[in-house]
């Protein structure tokens, strides 16, 4: 028998005790081991739960239990998730968590901690909820270089963008509905403005390449300026508009990252990636490209991870688990500026000229339409160069008399 | 550093010779010793092979040889790759292998013999090529009870398939094509009669449920008779055919498996699946439905799958990976007749009463169009009721008259 704590009865946590309790004989004969559930450490109080008696305030009371052999930490955030952790490993505690903040930012150190431990840290919830991710990228594809993985990575935002291209909702409309359905936080700031997204892909590249990548080394972008008028226009051009993250390995050994709004073609296997679900692509050298598609987030998809790492846990106290990557450099991450990048842009010139300057500007672009667009309006996709070189035009163009609108990027992964 | 095997340089060995020459470095990173080939058995000769020195047509050199402690069968067929394996898991070696005929026949007495001697029989390659599917299915869902699996699961018919629907073209010139490119071969019979896909959904299935399910336990039908009237009366009936797998738990404990053509809607996430994809979704208690797309064929895809069992191998040579399933029963499969189908019919009846004589005999059915059919051609949905009736049915209307021209059941998993 191995006794577990929990930290953190929110959605996921209370997942974990409620996964861990339903499915206890089933998950007993895979781990080969009863796994009992000795403490849950919540500020709250939970009269009504079953299990009062295994709560606790008090960090220590699980520290410094050397009964419990491995500790879920289901907080969130930073701190004290980073402390408690540390703690854990130290104490040779191996620790499962579903924080992805906590992961992208201080997963490096965890990991090196946990190894020089001889302990597990295991993540596999972090990213895309019940949709077996980590693993695969890890184990599966050990035989595979990854060129590069693209992925819709946040539900809340899938769901928002399907809205307005199924229903032809605003964003706002969308988001508000979102948030009545539960698939939105009351402050939805994370999903919407694509950090949420971006810790992931910096989990999924650092995992993928060796390297630790940091949240901050990513150019990110959220749907907020997305309108219902560029996803006319991306339907006129052929396809969808997806919140994609997505990174490349580069020649010279850097990675190029990107957390963004794209135009996808309707063939493109994510195009079809609707409501909260999510769909990860990984490229590799042998494999060619190898798709993972499942609901992204959700109490029992998450905490179905997060057991399944329990159980890997019990499984490999003698065998430690190989999951590793180094830390970080400051020039790891290509400049965003040096991307390479093909854009769509939607502007307003009142003069009626903003096409033929558009055209001569970025030597040669490819007007879009949309029915019911005013006079004024226009559209069009540039030819693929750099960021920089694309925001330089963007200015000038301004400075010629056009009101840019909005600018969505051409995805070109697949 | 540890020495492996490989039997049969057909297409899957030599590329497992050519990712573990090609990627040395990473995988002995991985696998944490590196991993040489001692061995390369085949009764062909390969003059031009830079590993000349390695080949032996003598299967007792491999199995005599105790510092091999791996090895990679990829010959195919039952004989004599059931007794090689039977005898290298006997004299204690691990066995890793893409046959998916010899896993679906002896799954289940192979896997107590690597278990009784302490090492692994591992064949993520036998299902999806490089899509990881078996590992996935036996560890990240570990936590959740599988309800179901629905698959497209060979790439030959799903590309000839995309053919007649994308390009309307008829089943010969599809399958003609399909030769050319190399996706069929010249005897196609176990791709298009469905023999593949059956082997593999058995792998699954008793993988996922824990007990075997031989191939002979499943009604199996391929895409032989499948015509472009059928495409056509897809296309307006709102989707498409493709060649499914599934296999369900049933409430009694029994399984309810079937591969069959079938109608599957356009948002089915299976029907976006073309070409020579794959795509497998499987259906959790807690996950839901989460979906694995890729390649499901092809030298390196497989081949990289097969060397990713490998470094698993030398990873657990201390600690086994879990992977068992039971023998099977005769009475663990439902009787086909008793599985519920609703079912696509394309008819003919001179008299011009057929429909309205369908109509009488299934309850109620839904008619369907397509344009240019003659008079008296005419087709219909039937609702949902046992195998047996339906097939019953069919011959009263038969008796009636009516020639029945073809059938496609209507995918219900999605």
């Amino acid at each position: 028998m191995v006794q577990i704590a929990v930290m953190g009865y929110g959605v996921v946590g209370s997942g974990v005790v409620e996964v861990l309790t339903q499915h206890a004989e089933s998950i007993a004969k895979r781990a080969k081991e009863e796994i009992r559930i000795k403490k849950i450490l919540d500020l709250r109080e939970f009269p009504e739960s079953p299990f009062t008696a295994q709560f606790t305030k008090s960090f220590d009371e699980i520290l410094e239990d050397p009964e419990i052999r491995v500790v879920v930490e289901a907080m969130g955030g930073l701190h004290p998730a980073l402390e408690y952790t540390r703690q854990c490993l130290e104490a040779g505690k191996s620790v499962v968590t579903s924080n992805k903040e906590l992961v992208a930012e201080k997963g490096a150190e965890l990991l090196a901690l946990a190894q020089g431990k001889n302990v597990n840290y295991l993540f596999e919830a972090s990213v895309g909820g019940g949709i077996p991710i980590i693993r695969p990228i890890s184990q599966c594809l050990a035989a595979n270089e990854v060129i590069g993985i693209a992925g819709i990575l946040n539900g809340t935002t899938n769901f928002i963008l399907t809205k307005m291209i199924r229903d032809h909702m605003g964003f706002e409309d969308a988001l508000a509905l979102a948030q009545k359905l539960g698939y939105a936080e009351r402050n939805p700031a994370a999903d919407i403005e694509g950090e949420d997204a971006c810790r992931k892909i910096c989990i999924l590249a650092s995992l993928a390449f060796g390297k630790h990548v940091y949240p901050r080394q990513v150019h990110t972008e959220g749907i907020t300026d997305i309108t219902k008028e560029d996803v006319e226009y991306a339907d006129s051009w052929g396809g969808v508009i997806k919140l994609i993250a997505e990174v490349k390995k580069l020649g010279n050994g850097q990675l190029q990252l990107l957390v963004s709004p794209m135009f996808l073609s309707r063939e493109s296997q994510l195009a079809t990636v609707d409501d909260v679900f999510n769909g990860i692509l990984v490229r590799g050298d042998a494999t060619g490209d190898v798709m993972f598609y499942g609901k992204g987030a959700g109490k029992l998809p998450t905490a179905s991870a997060v057991v399944a790492d329990v159980i890997d846990c019990v499984k490999h106290f003698k065998a430690r688990k190989y999951l590793f990557w180094e830390d970080g450099s400051p020039d790891y991450v290509q400049d965003f500026l040096r991307n390479p990048a093909s854009m769509y842009v939607r502007a307003k010139d009142e003069s009626g000229g903003g096409l033929k300057k558009a055209d001569a500007l970025f030597g040669g672009v490819t007007p879009l339409a949309r029915p019911g667009a005013e006079p004024a309006e226009f559209a069009f996709v540039t030819p693929k160069q750099e960021e920089g070189a694309l925001q330089q035009k963007l200015e000038t163009l301004e400075a010629q008399g056009v009101s840019v609108l909005s600018r969505v990027r051409i995805g070109d992964f697949s």
